[in-house]
């Protein structure tokens, strides 16, 4: 529950209970439609029902716009197909496009032949492109124009077909075949002169991204040229939708949350904590502690095979946990450093060897750094002379190896077109579980037969 | 470097070799600023500075803003103050703000007094605002007019004042103190007839925020309610400045990259990590590790203290290193979710029972199937029926154990006001593996015992 929701929600829900319809209408004209969602959010089927009954039309449809994908389906069932089909029909194109995907196949089915022609066409085809591509996240509510008219011919046409826009502000130049030429903001058309002709107005570089990019390119490019909206096109160049910024900034939250999910050894969760049903999460969970524990058991088989040089030092035992979590603990910065870096583009992957470079000293000096502390604290502890030169050696070692293993890593999973985020600290830490164990006895067999 | 600036800059780079300014004018019309600035970047500083002069005066301001900190004092120090100081007041008010903020102290003491009267206290107030408050990342060149004027003349009145301006397509309505009553847009005021009061066209309910709000918060705001720019006011309702969407895509990035950086146990580093220095990074990171190093040694006590158990049956340490990261794991991707959800707002303080009840269930069913899975391999490869036992019924507990600690540690720090984030899994496994050492041996010598 939003903090505006929990001011207002109890107000709402008093002129609900007494049934005081005029109230309750002239309260939620003073409500922005992303509150009202939430507020329907946290309401049941019956009150939600009667509340959206009570906004406007156009309130109607922007709040439904807003709401999350179960409370859209809850209210068309509560409400039913014929009323609710005239505020799909009217909702921007992406948003009804991933509300027809949500349905189940039999409402879809029964829906799609209630929309208008031209409605249906749309949904179809947006409903065809790729997840997570620009397809899947563009509007097709764009205002376009032909090269050959004046400024003011544009501004006319513009006001004309702003109500049905996602936005003004960005207006394309297209041909008659819809190839796009240009683009132009209002801010510029107001500026120039009325019988300039449109193309004179035009603003440059033209910058657009075919259908099926990658949407955290498209967010990318977005940002970075802090554009209101890029154009999408086909194959030929033919204008085909727009995504907007506000699309942009979800598709930026939605990637950091995957990438941080990821990076808790959790498979990415596409709806709020809290409302993830408890199976739901606990397979995304059981699924890496499970893989995470077969993996982890081989330090089991490592440690069995060094027995007998435990059995000689019963004290190498008490440092072996600390000595592990330090590499998996270096491991996983250098992990966090690498995927964060590669998911914001500031590296690419031919940068591996300055990368490469890079970590074996900075493990080499993190190493020195808490082999020297695991070096004294073994000694003052009154560990025999031999464990402590084993922990401290072991320790540069191992943090070298995990500050290289953890950069590594993601960037192999990258050469290999897997999602670098995968090879995140949980992961990094496994491994170098082993690798630790194995560095840890030898050096300390070697010592102790010297 | 970006894809763009590696298919360009071997071209520019040749026209500057030949000094060919004509044909280096010519290209650079058709790049958009954001990659010219990626160019300068990758450029010597001579050259650098020898394309920043080639630039036009219009797109010399954009591509300054683009530019790194760094790369901006490295043209201020090549081109010098004089040929600087007009570019400087042409920026926008954010980014001329932020310039003197990363300037040397001695270099903006002289930078100040060449300003316009007007950009001086300008940059001056904005300076003065907290890091990461809205008055840090806001503009102060808004568009605002007064309520007593017509739809057409605030269209006059836009278009004189849209060069200066930051963004045109939100309009704020003040009275004569600045005092915010309202707010319109572009698109409305072109869809209203002429003649209506400016107040007829406004736009309800107008949303706007205080100037010390943490950016964070206003970041979320503005992708709540799809802005473009969000008003923001001081004590009195005075209208201060706008913060517009690129500002927010860009709020939004960072603190993810934050919230990662410091689940992966490194102090958050606010640039790229090719950029930074090795000793800056080296710093970031041996401060955690050393922290969690410490931590990790109470393992080292816990273990010694368990001496005798240990002697009694040494295939106990076979399976510690694998229970110590099941339960770190499972704490992990606690601290992950509820930090996560945390910072996308979706979880409150107040939910903790119904996290804490969800974690309890989630640890015990998730501890039943790697206990499970311990327990068969234990038995499958010959450990005593005793060790099994204790490393079935510790995963079980500890994963329980890992899973509350995780989820309920990030709601205790931001309890004390503390950043949750810091609460990251690292930290967590380091609580965890002592806990489980206590469990584990506790368990097996009960079981010994017996």
């Amino acid at each position: 529950m939003n903090d505006v929701t929990v001011l207002i929600l109890p107000d709402l829900q008093e002129l609900l209970d007494k049934g005081d319809r005029d109230a309750l209408r002239h309260a939620l004209a003073e409500i922005h439609p992303a509150d009202i969602a939430d507020v329907i959010d946290n309401l049941e089927e019956a009150q939600a029902a009667a509340l959206f009954e009570a906004l406007s039309e156009k309130q109607r449809v922007r709040t439904y716009e807003h709401l999350e994908e179960d409370d859209q389906l809850r209210l068309l069932n509560a409400l039913g197909r014929d009323k609710m089909i005239h505020i799909i029909e009217e909702m921007s194109s992406d948003d009804r496009a991933d509300l027809i995907q949500a349905l189940p196949e039999r409402t879809a089915d029964s829906i799609l032949p209630l929309l208008a022609q031209a409605e249906r066409n749309d949904v179809k085809r947006l409903v065809a492109y790729g997840d997570e591509t620009a397809g899947a996240v563009m509007t097709t509510e764009y205002a376009s124009l032909p090269a050959d008219i004046t400024v003011g011919e544009a501004l006319l046409r513009l006001r004309r077909v702003a109500p049905d826009k996602e936005t003004i502000y960005y207006v394309y130049i297209t041909d008659a075949d819809r190839h796009l030429l240009g683009y132009t903001t209002l801010r510029e058309l107001v500026l120039a002169r009325p019988d300039q002709n449109i193309m004179e107005a035009r603003r440059q570089p033209l910058i657009s991204m075919p259908v099926d990019s990658d949407q955290e390119e498209v967010a990318r490019t977005i940002q970075r040229y802090d554009f209101l909206a890029l154009p999408i096109v086909d194959a030929d160049n033919r204008l085909v939708g727009i995504v907007t910024h506000d699309d942009v900034i979800d598709v930026i939250q939605e990637e950091a949350t995957e990438d941080v999910q990821r990076m808790g050894a959790v498979e990415p969760l596409d709806i709020p904590y809290l409302k993830a049903g408890f199976w739901q999460l606990a397979w995304r969970r059981g699924l890496w502690l499970t893989i995470l524990f077969l993996g982890g058991l081989f330090t089991d088989t490592a440690l069995r095979h060094y027995e007998s040089v435990l059995a000689g030092a019963l004290s190498l035992v008490f440092f072996l946990p600390v000595i592990i979590s330090a590499g998996g603990n270096c491991g996983s910065q250098s992990a966090t450093l690498v995927i964060r870096s590669l998911a914001l583009g500031e590296l690419r992957l031919r940068d591996w060897y300055r990368i490469m470079y890079r970590e074996i000293f900075m493990g080499l000096g993190l190493g020195a750094l808490l082999g020297s502390i695991g070096y004294a604290r073994a000694v003052l502890w009154g560990s025999p002379q031999i464990v402590a030169v084993a922990v401290g050696l072991t320790l540069v070692a191992m943090v070298m190896v995990g500050s290289l293993v953890g950069a590594m890593l993601p960037l192999a999973f990258k050469l290999c077109k897997l999602d670098p985020g995968v090879a995140s600290s949980p992961f990094v830490a496994s491994l170098v579980d082993v690798v630790g164990i194995i560095v840890y006895f030898n050096i300390a067999r070697s010592l102790l037969s010297l």
